[in-house]
């Protein structure tokens, strides 16, 4: 079968609509020019309502990984302590380039699976009296195990400890909410390639005055990244260098399409996918890594039986039906397989996906009976749509 | 009129063929499959020809700035010495990349529109006896004054010097010849929306292994653009976090044009643009900035009438007849306009576009006879064509 015809179930590069795809091929214009500008200006709001904030929200052609990068050396002097709070591979990577950059990194540690202990976190703060941790990274939505962490019950914890609370919300943003200035977000790092509904190739950082003051005073050498410059741009309707021209073209077009179904509406029909193919998996008898309380609309990490392994599954559904799944990272290599259900993707589409599943399962030796999960995710949608 | 129908002459973005645009349409895959390997060996593969190296060459997610920052980053430790060869705004911009990252930035300067002279750079490095100067900054194009370097010439110079030779090639690679191995130039960098025809948000890095020994070592904070994780990962058929796909579908084919046309071709077409742009100026009264020895093939920069002002005829020659040009930078702003003339363009809208600017000229007051600039360049595409 060809590209075309895949069912991408990834975390990302999620599937792109088809006008977001046509607008990809839109003709270029000057980026120093009253076309962009306006194109940027309409972009950044969007933009600033899927945030849910009046903060500067800044874009940099670049993967997600790059708008962690920008967090850790616009906020991060080298030598701050910073207090990482990691639940799998996302959480590991931003304290590994907090580190990279000379920061002092001490990272609580949660079970691959299960979500971060907010009262843990809290406790840590209020052992350090005299302020020394300058900031928390915490990510929102954890890829590697589709497990989603309570930010608003972090930032609460962490009561009025003065230290800047920095959230990577890559694959969240757009899909599960993030209230960026109601829950007092100092800065939050997302990606073009998840629910944006685009190719990769664009990232955002949302940045509280508080950040950007702390910024200001930042000793961490940058220029790529630097917010300041991009912030004084944007003012401009421009950027320090270059901008991805199609890019936007796209993340017009999606905003757009994200505003007519409207933010309510589109987290509610991402828990209704968490929810049919989390019901769909167990009917089929597989276990569930993550917790029915902390589980992540953006995607599903299903354990595999161990007698097959997640890569054999991954390999057979792959090729005998184009459905492209993501597979376990590091330590849960082959352990797990991952379903991203977050961005453009239909429901009819899950059920499909489910049903190829079950038949996978079948030619792999497994003793299950064809369509139960199916059923079970079709009960789930009549009921929740 | 709409942007479809601009004349788009700036030193980047450029025009994107129509069949580019379109690759750039195609459905995503999984960055990390068998499709996504394919593609990006394919691309390096066509990439590595344009650079005339068996070097590595990784591709980063970013702007050309990003590709600069990476040159800075990996092979530029902080207190390094660095001889910075400016003639123009992206001399100066890899200089200050280069100091915002520690360095201790000895620049050498030139006359903003005239080119380095080889002979006074190699006698710098000849006083350097003790090898203080670990690199060497050096723009092959000036983007800002449309004056070309003699690379070449530029490293016969450095004789047995051995500081690392770092060229800034993102605005001739693929429309000027650049013998990365012949010369033995040691990193050389680039991006997708010049020569290469593709939008903004790709950029190269040829890499020597001589270059890749001195980022084993170098102590400078990377993780983004951090090149031995990125040949580690492209030997795998992938990038260390989520690549710019729809580009590589866009780089893939425009890549195949270029081949398909033959570099020696291309070359020689875009010398004849820039013979057929400056003998249009010229026949027109106007001034160029740059000495004919010198010239780039891929921008022209044109002295404005001191009464006009460029950005009068840049304004006018834009609401009249959808031309668009770039202006003067910093203290070239108001004194000159640029007219790209690298990638998609086609000899006729060169003519076009001249007519467009000699009936602007008039119209701005300026006493010239209508068609002389165009006959000339007429004259020059008849005979060099």
């Amino acid at each position: 079968m060809s590209d075309e015809q895949q069912y991408l179930m990834l975390p990302g590069p999620t599937p792109v609509p088809g006008n977001v795809l046509r607008a990809l091929s839109t003709p270029m214009i000057n980026h120093r020019g009253p076309q962009f500008k306006e194109l940027i200006e309409e972009v950044t709001e969007g933009v600033k309502k899927v945030y849910q904030t009046q903060n500067h929200v800044v874009t940099f052609p670049s993967a997600g990984t790059g708008a962690m990068e920008a967090a850790v050396v616009n906020f991060i002097s080298p030598g701050d302590r910073v207090l990482s709070v990691s639940i799998g591979v996302f959480g590991d990577r931003f304290a590994k380039i907090a580190r990279a950059f000379g920061a002092e990194v001490e990272q609580i540690e949660f079970p691959w699976g299960e979500a971060a202990d907010a009262e843990a976190v809290g406790a840590r703060l209020a052992e350090d009296r005299n302020h020394e941790i300058k900031v928390i990274l915490v990510t929102h939505n954890e890829t590697s195990t589709g497990v989603v962490n309570d930010i608003k019950a972090i930032r609460q914890a962490a009561e009025d400890h003065p230290a800047l609370l920095i959230v990577d919300a890559v694959s969240s943003l757009g899909a599960i909410e993030v209230k960026t200035d109601e829950w007092n977000l100092d800065v939050v790092v997302s990606g073009s390639q998840k629910a944006f509904m685009i190719p990769p190739g664009l990232s955002f950082l949302a940045i509280s005055p508080r950040a950007l003051q702390v910024a200001e005073k930042c000793t961490s050498s940058r220029y790529y990244w630097d917010i300041k410059s991009a912030v004084e741009y944007l003012e401009k309707g421009q950027t320090p260098y270059t901008p991805a021209i199609s890019l936007y073209y796209g993340l017009r077009e999606s905003l757009r399409m994200m505003q007519a179904e409207g933010m309510e509406k589109t987290f509610a029909r991402h828990a209704l996918y968490r929810d049919m193919v989390r019901g769909g998996i167990q009917a089929m008898g597989l276990r569930l890594l993550a917790d029915d309380k902390v589980a992540s609309s953006s995607l599903t990490a299903v354990v595999a039986p161990e007698n097959i392994g997640a890569n054999r599954i991954r390999s057979h559904i792959q090729e005998n039906f184009d459905v492209i799944m993501a597979g376990g990272q590091q330590k849960l290599n082959d352990i797990i397989f991952r379903i991203g259900h977050l961005g453009h993707v239909r429901c009819l589409d899950l059920l499909a996906v489910l049903a190829a599943l079950e038949i996978t399962l079948v030619e792999l030796g497994m003793d299950i009976e064809l369509g139960r999960g199916v059923k079970r995710a079709q009960e789930i949608l009549a009921k929740g749509r």
